[in-house]
Order: C-alpha cells, then structure tokens, then sequence
C-alpha cells in the first residue's frame, strides 16, 4: 500500500521485477519520484510483507523511478521533468574536471566554492560523481537532507551556505552503490540540474566524475558551462589523462579556466623540508602543452584530509588555495550582481 | 580510397559523419575495425584531401567501428566478435576494483602481475579503465603495438613478458580522449576480452576504472572473474566509495578476494618518521565491515612514481608488496597447470 496515494503497489504498477534464487528474493520498485521522502517506508513494507512469506529467507529492495507518462497514467500531479529549471537564476557553471580519479577533483570543489563563498556569493555545488560521490562527506558532519518545497526539491545548505546537492543525499545507507548504466547516469545529473530549486546562485560548481564517457559528456552538453577548471596530480601519468580531459573540452566547445596541481608536494613539518611523493611536477609543462593558464598548486596536508572525513572541510584555513580561487575568479565574468548572503 | 579495399570510403560507408563550424571540419570515419593498421593513412589521407578544399582551416578526424552486419555489407571477410574468444585459454581472471579513482588500482593491477609473473606464471593485463588508461604508460618506456596473428590482435609484451592490451595501444595519440557513452565502452572491454588473441594465460589481471557504472557491469557480467581484489586508500571517504565497489560485487556475485591500501603513509627517508598523509588508516576496519580479508598496505614511495611515470615500473623491487600478492594468491585456486615460461 502506498502511504501517500492509498492504493496497493501493483496497482500502481510500481512493481518492476522480482528475481528469486534460492530462498532471496529481489524486488524493483518503480517510485513516482526517487527523492520520495516516504521511500525509505515503501521499501521496508514492501521487504516486511514479502520476508513474511513462507520460505523467503532474504529480500532485497532496488529503487528506480516512473517515466513521465507512466506517473501521468496514475494520475498524479507531478510536474514535469524540469519544472524547478525556469525558476533557477544561475549566472556561472563551473565544472572541476581531471580525466583521472583520486587527483582532488571533490577537494578542489570545496575549496573553490568555499572561496567564493567567503567573497560573499551564492554558491552551489552539483556532485556529477553518481557512482563516487565525495562531496556530501566533506560538508556535513551529521548527514544531511533534500528539503521540499513546492518548486521542487531543495539542496541542503553547509554551515556557510553552499547549496549541495549529491546522490548520496537520496540513498539510504551512504555505501550503498549505484550501480547503473550511462542512461541512468545522465538522467540523475540532467535531474539535478533541471528538477532541483536552487533558486538564485552566483556560481554553481559541478564536481565531475573521472573519466570522458557519460557523465562528463551530459554536463558538458546538456548544461551551459562558463567554464572547465582542470586539477592534475604530479604524475606525468595524470599529466596524460588530464590532456585527454582537456582534449574533450575542446572538442566539445567549453572554455578551460585553467590547471590546478593538487598533491604537489609534502612539507615535512618536523624538518620544513619538501618531499615530491608522486615525482617532480609536471602542472607547469601540462598546462602549457593544453595552451591554459596555471593556477597554482595544493600540498598534501594531513590536516585536509581529517578535516574532510570529519565533514569540516568549512574548517580549513585553505591559504595555499586564496591565490588560485583569485587567479580563477578573476578569469570569470562577475555575476550581474553580488549577493546580499 | 582505402588502401586495402581499393574502395572509396564513400561507396564502403565510411563516412559517418561531418560536422561543420566556421572553417573546422570534423569527420567521423567508422573503420572496419578500430584495430585497422592503415587507420592512420586513412585518417592522414582524409585530413589531407578535405583540407584542401577552398574554404576549409582545419580537419579533425574521429575514428569508430562498423557493425558486424555493415561489414559484412560491403563483403569484408570479417571474422565474428568474439573469434578469438574460443582459441585463449585463460585460468583465473582477477579483476582490481576500488569505486573511488586514483588509490592505485593502476599500480596495484601491475605489481600483481609482476608478482604473479615472477612466480613462473602466464600474465595478462586487460586495461579496462578505456577513458583513463594507465598500464601502457607503466610497462613500455618507448610505447608499444598490438601484434597481429590469423587468430586475431596480439597484446604486446612488456620486457618480462607480460601481455597487456589497453585502448591506447589504438590511438594515434597517447592523449587523445575517448569520449565515448556506456555502450562503447562496454563494447571495447568485450572486444578486448574476445577478439584479441591473449593464447594461454594463467591469470588475467583486469584493471577497471573508476565507479559502479557500465564498464564494471560489463566486466563482472560478462567476464569469467574468479575474483575481485579491492583496493583503498587511508581515507575513510575512499572507504565509503570502496564499500559501494563491494556491495556491487556481492550484488553481482562476484567473489572478492581481499583488500590492499595503497598510498598508506610516507616515511621520511631523513628522519625513518612515518606520516599519514591521508589521515589515519581505516583499511583494517574497511576490511572488517565488508567481511573481506585484509591483505596489507603500500607506503607512498616517491621512486615507484618515478618508475611508472618513465615505464619502468618492472625494475621496482616491490618488497611490500610481495606479502599481499603472496596472500593473494594464496586464496586463488592453482591454476590447471604452471605455465613454461
């Protein structure tokens, strides 16, 4: 039974599959909207009346979502795919790309919408990483929820007012993997965009995946990036991917901002003295073979990385990173206006 | 014309696509197959030929593949995907996962193989990380090109012999980027399982990219995988994301083997200090939760940057590593027979 609708599941047809091997059963469940507050009721109804049957051992519950007409056939009022889109005021996108993982993509997010922040915008922050997604975990000690309202799901604000929103905001358990084809992908980041309220943002920073396949190629198409800023790790190897990175913004038409080297270097605090972990650098060379200015580079600092895992990521006195939100800043347009926040 | 099939690629259908902006040409070639040798003539010889015409500044050239009933169209004595598939005769095939990038699933897939290797057995390594491919770059100093047999492509060998086939074996430039949806990719990783010629191998390493979307799909569904190895970093962020790689894998069923933390602290060859550069460990407690065994942990080392930055990472002697593939292996069943070589 539906608790909001009061009519049974398969009348609803949110019945998608049911897989049974052995003694476990497997149910997708097609909900009216994956940000359902109520989903996390559904499911467990649905895995206490199936786990009550005779010789079920285990139930397992996915989630997915109706299409637009199925939702129609139903007869519910939701409002079209992209309704919250009209009522957005978002003056730049800026998308943090790298081609290669675990260079500091999510970090160098933070730390540029932190920036920005404290220049007294509006900032947002889109977590692109459907199947990683890091940003939630660097700004929220406690978790944090979807607001509603009636254009549309709200992000949930950090300490300092970043408006975020990530999938690990819609999922149950924050490990829990989402494991889904490019389609998919796409359709939850043209969702983010396009069904969820903003409302007015100077900037909004779009946290991209690794990689140049779905993800990379929907934002790029699909919203209106001011501008790419590529982060690299000292490795010549990262030194390559970033290049293929920077390769597709160019062959799709988006500007890049500019080159930040994360990881550089490792300041030994006990001696001061300077250690290159993953070899000398190469940003400087990297950036000039793409032809985009260098912005600067990030040590490695111990301290970022608790103040990340704890969630207080808005903790960090960032001083190495004040001059590479400057040089990035003053490459964009200004927003029409500052705002009052 | 091609210069095989002594056709113009108009009457073959090659010609796929051609977009125009200003005075930029771009042309989309599909090829009989990506593997073709003459693909760079081909390309040079349209470059060239649309380049010249009145009006025209620049020409890029994009490559992609026929389908199978398109080839057999034009009446090109193709042999079915997968051909090769029923001639390899490989025992265990080990896939290097991690959900999050850059904790060294790259550096972990190669010292594997090597360790693997210098126990006396046959090794591949599949590199199925198709938008940000690493293991070429570690193994071949001066690059390197898939051989050719009647049985089909051949992976070339590295200096101790291991075989290894990576999209970037196929393109004309190391940092083209290959921006490619799901479907594509998924379609390379199958080819490069089933069309190329491996012969026999003991153990096949599969390093696969980042995230829980199509290209683990592909390789969890549609290759035989005795097990997965899982690789994290210290911080507990990377933990998260591993945790959803592992709730794939018992989503899909797909054994895992045991976790490796790479890049687990620095010692400061000054002063023997250990730092935790990332923060403090989590692997062990990781490890507990998913209810894998934990197999040991990597420090960073500033030599093996170098030596994978340069191709050489066959001369590292990896001493930490030798326990965890020793463990590795160990809970691995023998394969049929101990290779010659």
């Amino acid at each position: 039974m539906d608790p909001e609708l009061h009519k049974s599941l398969i009348e609803l047809g949110m019945i998608r599959q049911v897989a049974i091997a052995e003694d476990r059963v497997e149910i997708t469940l097609a909900l009216t909207t994956l940000g359902c507050p109520l989903r996390g009721q559904i499911a467990d109804d649905v895995k206490r009346t199936v786990g009550a049957l005779e010789g079920v051992g285990s139930v397992e519950v996915s989630l997915s979502e109706m299409s637009e007409e199925e939702k129609r056939h139903i007869g519910i009022g939701v409002p079209e795919t992209g309704a919250a889109e009209h009522l957005n005021v978002i003056h730049h996108v800026i998308a943090v790309m790298s081609g290669k993982g675990g260079v500091g993509k999510s970090l160098v997010s933070g730390l540029l919408a932190l920036a920005l922040r404290r220049q007294g915008y509006q900032v947002g922050i889109l977590d692109a990483d459907i199947t990683g997604p890091s940003i939630p975990k660097m700004f929220f000690p406690d978790g944090a929820q979807l607001g509603y309202s009636p254009m549309g799901p709200m992000p949930p604000q950090s300490r300092e007012g970043i408006r975020i929103m990530s999938i690990n905001l819609l999922l149950e358990q924050e490990d829990q993997a989402v494991i889904w084809r490019g389609p998919l992908v796409s359709g939850a980041i043209k969702q983010f965009w396009g069904d969820i309220y903003w409302g007015t943002l100077d900037y909004l920073v779009v946290d991209l995946p690794p990689g140049t396949s779905d993800a990379s190629l929907t934002v790029m198409q699909s919203l209106p990036i001011s501008g790419i800023l590529l982060v690299s790790s000292p490795q010549d190897l990262a030194g390559m991917v970033v290049r293929k990175a920077a390769n597709m913004a160019r062959q799709m038409g988006t500007p890049i901002l500019g080159l930040v080297e994360n990881m550089s270097y490792f300041e030994c605090p006990d001696t001061g003295k300077r250690y290159d972990l993953f070899g000398p650098s190469h940003a400087e060379e990297t950036a000039r073979r793409i032809g985009v200015p260098f912005l600067g580079r990030l040590p490695i600092d111990p301290e970022i990385a608790r103040l990340c895992d704890t969630g207080r990521i808005e903790e960090y006195v960032a001083s190495a990173f004040a001059p590479v939100a400057e040089g990035l800043v003053a490459r964009l347009p200004e927003p029409g206006r500052r705002a009052a926040g």
